[in-house]
């Protein structure tokens, strides 16, 4: 769960062997680190080592950052991050759902990241980024190759900076080249219950397959479309009565749940990716 | 589920007896409408039947009404509704979420109903009123008495002709006298699982007691705090980790879809009150 | 609901038009029946009118089925069903845990229907089968092709005259001729909230997507494997720590509640089938 | 999640201070265990630390528990334990389905657990008990005050050694005489969301307040009735055609698994007590 006034996390994923944790909590006792939290994780399978720690009161970054690489086998992945909120901006096509939640929560500092900017294809939700003072980036696709509308695209997120791109129902397919250039820092929410219904018209697809339940997944987007690490899901109870569009109304209310949801762990530093499985430790 | 072009719902409640549907939809017939669906529920430990049908191009709707109360016992309850939207008074104090919810719902024409207005004890929400162009009334209870500070606000609510009350995390009691006034026609969002937790500070309550779930309760509001009939109650898990702040937070998620769902339901006219229970047709 | 005392299920389906209703409650009222329950569902796509009304009371049973096909259109099918319990055989290979669920509820006259006979192509479910007294077939396939091993299941279904034939975790697929000899009479319990992980191992298919969230499918066999209509879905949430041999664990429990839910609705004649969707009226 | 194969479980609850992890993963190093999982919590409010350690390989018990405790602060609690099968009696009275469910679940080794014999004041689970061989003992309480009867089933338990007695639907109230005489070592289902419906007839109250959910509660008895710390809860929705009757059908399959779960955790040793609360290692 969240503990809002942590200082800062480590993050640490490498080859399995024993002693490990003992190594690296050995380095944040001397450094004075208070620690707050601790999570590890073993993938037996892959003979893997994960870990995440919350601590408090260690001085010096660099001589942690290197302690902690020094205790650790080769090739290990060490991340020390202070918990300064991350830049966010958010992609959006006509649908507000998703966007507007996003929107609330961040007007009244529960995101726990800055929102810098909103891109879109379409102008529709110029209004509704306007109510709450979000620059607004509209990038008409019409007339334009995928190649030279990302293009435009990137011309605009360039400045920005950002640490993470939001896909808040932004209905555009992304290249492999543009994904690659964010590599495992795009989430998107995908309207149903993955690897069901992946594609385009999911509410359309689960009416006519007579599913008894719909659904949400957040994830990171890889070069493979609605392919990419699974960060949350959840679905709800549906029935005869719905039609296609009752379903897409439905499914509203758990897309948005659960885009904030993956954020909120992907914010606080608590999900690594390994392949194509995601480790969350919440 | 939702029809959203249906015309016009038929709602009638009477005791049981043979028959019933019969005659009920041989008014209809001869009216000319084209039913769209049709509900109907016997309890059968009070003996007394309900049903709700919506129908479109039947023409006079005073035949019909007559004609239904004709087939139907003595003390029979007959509502015939226009689907014409209804005008809601949100009440809230200083939590934004239900209310935001709310309003981007409003905004996106997704309600089935108009927002009139918002009354709150607190200043602290009007820049999220005016967000929206919703008329922001506050009207502060300090070095009020209950009855001189509900007397006000039912001053600021008789010429707004609401149809309903909506408490969206409105943190005061309401008097008897108050509730009496707007007989059936008040709904709240209690952050807990009713029963359990009633009164103040659930999610205190809820870390002391170490549940497993915590949830929310929308129901309407009897004299009796926490006690009216329940329209919609969800849960979601919690664990150990959880802080009593920590289960406020991830309540929030389950409060607004809970009232959002719990004012459709009652907007599209599905649900009826029997003593202190409801029975609901979606 | 149930109501176990229910004496008379009528169902019609048919092409909709007005009146369908007041016809059909017509007939029932000068038959003398009692109504318990009623539901109907138009599906608007389809122009089709689904109507299921459980009765008491009534006398004379072919004339309330010729009185209600006399006020139907044509082609309309009218079933009328006394509540006398139906028969089933379950067919099981290795795994128990459906089995031992439907045999205890068996046991305790929570079923709604009798349990005639267990087929297995294995002999090791024989001791669970012995415990409850029920007959247990092994029909061995090894050797055989398949159309010889259907047929040898067959020459054992054949004097048992079976209602319904349940899969309970019956591994081996069904030919498309074996199927077409018991139409919509096949209830399967499937691994995984279809479409996702159609096809073999689906707790494997779900590791190594990295899911999180499994699940159930009860369904109705049709020729396309794991593609007939569904009845039940129900998912659980898991997480990373979840190997493919934990999530098969953690599934069994929802299997077996997600095929005892179908069944009941089947047993109780609650559930309609439109083309590749079910009508469900719980 | 489990790991059955898992040789040894080291608990370590005491007050919080820096360097517990290092201390404690460093005694296990030098005994040369291979640590399969760790998972660590500080109660912040209480200022108190819990860890569960998982390990294989390592050589001398005696030395690892004398290690251990060295490292730690005054009064720390330090449990060490191999993965040997615990034994639990069940205690029942006349409902069938947690005690059907558990003597599957042992019937065919998925209990991690020892069913050594079954308690009942009626004789009516007999042919169940006989079914799967277990010893069934029926201790009458016709005629006797609650002392003579604890006193009489007290005999029985005796000589049976139990590490656990399973209350699954077992109708009696214990006395603080009783529950004292096996602390935390007695769970108990209860067949609600507590603390709603505390007391008796659980589903009458619930079908009495109209609530939307109904649900079951695994708990550790202690001397305030249905007041213990909660290890799991879990609901299932319901609506207004529930009788009394359905939703106490409806519950049992709720009843069941949260028992099983339950158990299942406290099997594993994954569940420390802190008051009124659990922490749970899953």
């Amino acid at each position: 769960m969240s503990h809002p006034n942590q200082s800062q996390v480590l993050l640490v994923d490498c080859a399995d062997r024993p002693g490990l944790v003992h190594g690296i909590t050995g380095v944040l006792l001397r450094a004075g680190a208070n620690i707050i939290s601790n999570h590890e994780f073993v993938d037996v399978e892959q003979d893997h080592f994960y870990m995440r720690t919350a601590f408090e009161g260690a001085g010096d970054e660099a001589a942690i950052r290197e302690g902690v690489q020094a205790s650790l086998p080769a090739g290990a992945t060490v991340i020390l991050r202070r918990g300064s909120p991350q830049r966010l901006v958010v992609l959006a096509s006509r649908e507000h759902h998703c966007l507007a939640d996003l929107l609330v929560r961040h007007a009244y500092a529960e995101l726990g990241a800055e929102i810098v900017a909103i891109v879109s294809n379409h102008a529709h939700l110029t209004p509704l980024a306007a109510k709450f003072g979000i620059p607004f980036h509209c990038v008409p696709s019409e007339g334009l190759t995928q190649a030279a509308h990302e293009a435009a695209v990137a011309r605009v997120l360039a400045p920005l900076h950002p640490d993470y791109l939001v896909l808040a129902k932004y209905m555009r397919l992304l290249s492999p080249d543009f994904v690659a250039s964010w590599p495992r820092r795009i989430v998107n929410i995908h309207h149903s219950f993955l690897p069901a219904f992946a594609g385009a018209r999911p509410y359309k697809q689960a009416f006519d397959r007579g599913v008894k339940v719909i659904g949400a997944t957040a994830h990171f987007v890889t070069e493979q479309i609605d392919d990419g690490p699974i960060i949350v899901q959840q679905v709800i109870p549906v029935d005869h009565s719905h039609t296609a569009h009752d379903l897409a109304q439905a499914g509203r209310d758990v897309e948005r749940v659960v885009l904030a949801r993956a954020l909120k762990l992907v914010l606080e530093n608590r999900v690594f990716i390994s392949g194509n499985r995601t480790i969350i430790f919440d």
